[in-house]
């Protein structure tokens, strides 16, 4: 893992997410962005080499809104970046990881992603993030 | 906020939270530190320009230990290094965020470090800190 690419949070309401995480770091979010795919409406702020992104559902089929209404608002995944996500996958499930998805998507924020099952990892939701060259 | 200091990430078993770290980030920790104030025995993984956190409780009174109890195991708040915490803590009370010390207290790997509560910030608890120069 290269460094921790972003850290994924829950939120009901991107717009009053927004001003809060505004507030709180002092600076706004450098994009909006809505993955159709992933039902979710995006935001991201940059904070030293890593980001917050915000994500609000925009359906209820949503993982974001399962998720919270299981568990409300909150932190929902870490996101690694790696140079290779293809061979980081085989990687991870060589050691045991449960890799979420058979062939990465493309997520939010120009990405290929991929989600390993928070069991095996102590209850944490874990990405791992490519940029798309 | 400077950037994003480390990630905590609430575990019951702090050694065999280790092996499943090392083995996903492909590293050792390079720290293990107790905090009797905060009955915690904690572990630091670097990536990047981040920190990941475990933190296993050391007594029943821990605050690890009531999360866990609570939520399960995972990940439990987000550090943002702050360049003066008495400031921040100024700024962020000042700015409508409750902050739950009235001072700053020690905490692992060197730092002054205060909690804004999860209410103020979408269900995040959010952690100040400040290396101790």
């Amino acid at each position: 893992m290269k460094r921790i690419e972003h850290i994924g949070i829950a939120v009901k309401d991107l717009k009053s997410g927004n001003d809060i995480y505004e507030s709180l770091l002092g600076k706004a979010p450098y994009k909006v962005e809505e993955v159709t795919s992933e039902h979710v409406l995006t935001s991201f702020f940059q904070v030293g080499d890593s980001k917050i992104e915000l994500l609000q559902a925009t359906h209820e089929d949503s993982a974001i809104a399962k998720y919270i209404d299981k568990k409300g608002e909150g932190i929902h995944h870490i996101a690694f970046e790696v140079e290779d996500i293809y061979k980081a996958m085989e990687e991870m499930s060589a050691k045991g990881f449960k890799v979420l998805n058979e062939k990465p998507k493309k997520g939010a924020d120009n990405k290929l992603v991929c989600f390993i099952h928070p069991k095996s990892a102590n209850g944490v939701l874990v990405e791992l993030c490519q940029s798309i060259k």
